[in-house]
């Protein structure tokens, strides 16, 4: 199968490509490296040294005699998406190319717009470029699980069958997103639902929880293959933290009450779940959503089983919580969609933690202390006043 | 009460600042008279003639003794909103500022990129003044009925209680919007509920049927006054519509069966409703939605009403629909707020439809008969290239 990843150059991104190259799908990735450049915005970087992209296709083909294709653009620019898709004439399209982080899209205004415009455009430009080339190609779209925030009923798969007043109907999921990004995710989705009505496109939302780990089998390979491992108060999600913060002897810090519970995934699932949606494609005219998670743990459970696992001892700290959310709340999620494609889910173990203390262990020199506490607090707007009066990119 | 009123030049902006005034607050108009360039984009005007917002303001100022403040700006650049609410220090924001035709959404990439982008990033750069300068301003921001679509349960007010697998919730009324326009006024929905959230803003979002009339008490003073009146296929609403092709002795064209519901509402019920609304404040912190319509009726209905109320005789026709949507639909929509606040419903009339015969009779030579059927189709994207790479106006 042909399947273009946007975002390929990403923390997942990448290693979806790897493994959809390894298991023998013609892929091609294409990004405009705008995740290297927050780096840069941040004066942060990557834990674990990356290569760049075509470093990284060179040292691929080298390692499995396997070709990427790559489009260096922005899919912001509707004629480079036309383009690319006329060109590479995808089956499946696998979208990541989104900026991702909720502290960064709550930093100021600026990032608020670029994060929703961003966001928004990109995603209308691959869906008039389906709908204008194939509207058979499958898009494969990455959603997250703070779309739906913290409802008190179930977590459905996207859909919800609803009884009111004595009528039915099967509704899209009411969603309670926590922050513009967040927000962002929920517009794209129903961009996406009603082009799914209006132009019969297949798309599948993944609706990703909290993913952690270093490496996949490919990234293993070689170093150049390795993919970025974020850590920093903005882009760094709390799992992989709270494993750098361990092995530095730094207090592992949990925001607030630490009652607070997330879906979880690791990257090896991740990469597999998009193999796994790619190869059974969504129904023409279907708008199909998973929750891609594998279990959840409240952050004081993350945090204590990181505490278990590590070998020295490890102080737990609770700070104040830069986000607006409830501590003591029902979460019960729906996820068995991609079990029964045939995921085997990898759960959180002593021996997936231990790896990660190995892989830290490896680059500590390269930790930046400053970076790891959070700077943006949800209710502030302070530093709001926009740098341009334009929503263009903040950079 | 000190009101600002965005997108005041517009069909509704501008006798809603008018009716603010007449009843004794103190009126602002925003406006980058975008409107008046979508006029010139699609080649067509206004039925009733419309003088310049300076002269408006000016007559307005003859007419009543009472000054309306003016701010010619785009709402996109996110410094004139700021300084516009610290200077002019509203305590009600009434958002009307944004691109509003469903067909125009739909006549290429370009137009539904527009579209997306400007009337987020105006709504977003309004959340961020309030946030910045005064979190007690309260935001009414005009949503649409085609924000819900045609659920087979009855439609509440922007919340419904779900009841799940035992367990209960109150959650945003799951939403299935039927063009890009109507996916741009999710989106702000999502993201102003967030603002209320996270910033303890004070919004009501009004959740407006399709408006029909041409005048108020006040536009009706004198002729500089007067409001602007589409027809055209892609801002022309449905009964105004009509009205002129019965006096045209045009058949009246339903789109398709005919049979799919619309909630309607008069223009002199629509500017009450939101000086109730202003009066009225939402909480801090509540995100309020009232469905501001005031009856429903199928399109066979608005057409064989206004056959029956014209002293000639009239011909229906049934075209071919460009939209996607569903004939044979259950549609019953919950509309109780603004009566409770005290809304007296001005129902469609014989003497309504007369009235609006008489206009249409007054200005029938400045009909242009090419621009009133449609010409943009839901299912198509042929026209989709975008006119420029960027997401900016397709002007």
């Amino acid at each position: 199968m042909r399947i273009l990843v946007l975002g390929g150059d990403g923390y997942l991104g990448w290693p979806t490509a790897l493994h959809l190259s390894a298991v023998g799908h013609e892929v091609a990735v294409a990004d405009n490296l705008a995740r290297r450049g927050y780096d840069e915005e941040m004066g942060v970087e990557s834990l674990v040294p990356i290569s760049s992209l075509e470093q990284r296709i060179a040292a691929w083909q080298e390692c499995s005699g396997e070709t990427i294709e790559s489009y260096v653009g922005d899919l912001c620019e509707a004629t480079f998406v036309h383009q690319m898709v006329r060109e590479f004439q995808p089956q499946t399209i696998v979208h990541y190319a989104e900026q991702r982080a909720a502290p960064y899209s709550m930093i100021s205004q600026a990032h608020a717009l670029y994060t929703q415009t961003n966001n928004i455009v990109s995603t209308l430009n691959v869906m008039y470029a389906i709908a204008d080339f194939d509207r058979d190609i499958h898009l494969i779209k990455l959603g997250t699980m703070g779309e739906y925030g913290q409802p008190n009923i179930d977590i459905e798969e996207g859909w919800i069958e609803i009884e009111h007043k004595g009528r039915r109907d099967r509704l899209i999921y009411p969603k309670s997103p926590g922050s513009f990004y967040h927000c962002s995710k929920v517009h794209d989705s129903h961009n996406i639902e009603f082009g799914c009505r209006v132009w019969q496109l297949r798309a599948t939302d993944l609706n990703q929880g909290v993913v952690y780990g270093a490496d996949t089998p490919q990234t293993k390979l070689d170093e150049r293959l390795a993919t970025r491992f974020d850590y920093d108060g903005v882009f760094g999600t709390v799992l992989n933290r709270m494993v750098i913060q361990a092995v530095l002897g730094h207090p592992l810090t949990v925001y607030g009450r630490g009652t607070q519970t997330r879906g979880l995934i690791n990257i090896v699932d991740t990469v597999e779940c998009i193999r796994l949606a790619a190869e059974a494609p969504a129904g023409r005219g279907e708008f199909r959503v998973f929750n891609q998670l594998t279990e959840t743990m409240s952050i004081n459970d993350i945090a204590a089983t990181i505490a278990d696992a590590y070998p020295g001892a490890c102080k737990i700290e609770h700070v104040e919580n830069p986000r607006v959310e409830a501590y003591d709340h029902y979460y019960n999620v729906v996820h068995t969609a991609l079990e029964d494609l045939g995921l085997k889910p990898s759960l959180l173990s002593a021996t997936l933690i231990d790896h990660l203390f190995d892989v830290v262990e490896r680059y500590r020199e390269r930790v930046d202390q400053a970076a790891i506490l959070p700077t943006v607090r949800w209710s502030d707007t302070e530093s709001s006043l926009p740098r341009t009066d334009s929503a263009l990119a903040p950079t």
